[in-house]
């Protein structure tokens, strides 16, 4: 099958060997996948993981190995955390644990790729695939509801208009609180000020202590920085990116204002499929470009320059 | 008076002039102070204090400037954080507040300090002033319970076997958890040992990933480091240190795991009193050395070296 894998470097192939579904798994013929800042990091290191990447994706179910067959035909999203059999905690801390396109198991960005048959979640016809397959960074966006009381009277800051930034606030404004999108690019912010959403540049942003929470979806170590100057005592800070760089930090200020960091991931799929419909979500908006996957190695390096939101791969005509 | 402050170095003073109490403030004759790691701190640089250090005192009010003197001549303790005096908030969190000893206010290690007497705590005859000096350290393992949910079944962990480390430790098993402290010095960890508390050498823990709680109270970067390690996916990390230092981080982990980092400072003195009259407190026990105020530059070498616990300084006779 055709594929975008990495080990060592990023190579698209014409001839990778097709996954085989254990028991209880699906075959899965992609459709259409997003790149996602993760894929970006691996290519730098993030996780040490060699093998085909890519965790958001739509695809349509061709087989089972197992004795229920009815999504079989059926259009698709999986969760992308693979919990040995026996786990029966959140999935996304199983220990021994493979993630889709991350660690220990090969992801999307090919023809075809497996998942457990309770990972997978049909999709609505009423949803378009270009829509559906932001169903992964829209329930990660969502874990910080899930995780965190938000408040409709908090004041709140979403530092980074990439990708992950611009979902945050669109799904935090919901929860009607007070929220700025602080990034650092004109014509991205200006995607989130056409639906009503408060924005601003970072470097203008009046670093004056008093925000309930901050979002640091940057990407960056400034980003948790400038975190950690905007929050009041005792605010919470949702730390989003995962970076594989290390940097020098001082969490004196942590201690100092009582800050409380709250790491968080994966979220749930279920109410981000529910949020597909909604009309104030505007999630194809967010795509910037779209490639074949034989053109996956250019549409990595289209995801990874500062002009770009949302890439998407195709793997259909 | 005397006193020992902090101006680019440490030094003993006889005639440092004494503080006058503003209105609403009491002056109070200091009989006893602890050297905390905070006052060691600050002489590397941390806060940019300058004046007279010293926060942790007993000692007796000689005058007040305000209608209601009715502590004069009592023994007292006293909180750190003195707020402006229209703010109605956390007074630790005050903006613009001063600290005793660590910003804008001159501290106890002197004849004399002031506090605002809404800051004063009587001390009941019961208690002598060699355990009443641990109040505020004793708040501040306190903190802990007062901002988090610790329960009788969490497995912890504390990181450090220090003066904080060891009244964490002593704290949390109050709650009926399964506490471990963990540290570097034998003779120190064989005081909690003697009390029937679970402890090993920081680097003989098994890092399993499996606690639901750590307790970051070594002082440096690596128990950061280590906490991370230790914790389960979604656990918390209580950060107690205030270090002056930066240093190299990969906060990737806290993503990755769903941890919660809690940074957690000042503690509430009303419950730290009544602790003070358990039986299972010991406190005294952690005091390994006393000097009298004009030895105040030894005692501060004392109190840095690795051999130490508690150093308390003697105003009096």
């Amino acid at each position: 099958m055709r594929a975008l894998a990495f080990r060592d470097h990023l190579e698209f192939s014409q001839n990778y060997p097709p996954p085989q579904p254990s028991f209880g798994e699906a075959l899965i013929r992609v459709s259409m996948a997003g790149i996602c800042n993760t894929d970006l990091e691996i290519t730098k290191g993030y996780m040490g993981f060699s093998g085909v990447l890519g965790h958001e994706f739509v695809g349509t179910v061709e087989q089972i190995n197992a004795p229920d067959c009815s999504l079989v035909g059926k259009r698709v999203v999986g969760e992308i955390n693979c919990p040995p059999v026996d786990w029966s905690g959140p999935s996304s801390h199983a220990p021994g644990r493979c993630v889709l396109g991350i660690s220990g198991r090969n992801g999307a960005f090919a023809d075809y790729c497996t998942l457990p048959v309770r990972n997978l979640h049909p999709v609505s016809d009423l949803i378009p695939s270009r829509r559906a397959v932001f169903v992964e960074p829209l329930a990660a966006a969502l874990r910080i509801l899930d995780d965190i009381h938000i408040k409709p009277s908090h004041r709140i800051v979403v530092l980074g208009d990439g990708k992950l930034g611009q979902l945050c606030a669109r799904v935090l404004r919901r929860a009607g609180c007070d929220i700025i999108l602080a990034g650092k690019y004109p014509e991205k912010l200006a995607l989130s000020v056409s639906l009503g959403i408060n924005t601003c540049l970072s470097d203008e942003i009046e670093e004056i202590a008093d925000y309930d929470v901050v979002v640091e979806a940057t990407g960056s170590v400034s980003g948790f920085k400038q975190a950690l100057r905007l929050l009041r005592p005792q605010g919470t800070l949702i730390l989003k990116s995962t970076l594989a760089d290390t940097a020098s930090l001082n969490l004196a200020l942590v201690v100092v204002n009582e800050i409380r960091v709250i790491g968080n991931r994966c979220g749930p799929f279920a109410p981000a499929l529910r949020l597909l419909t909604e009309p104030d979500m505007h999630l194809e908006q967010l795509i910037t470009s779209e490639y074949p996957l034989e053109d996956g190695v250019v549409a990595m390096q289209t995801a990874a320059s500062n002009e770009s939101l949302k890439v998407l791969l195709h793997m259909e005509e």
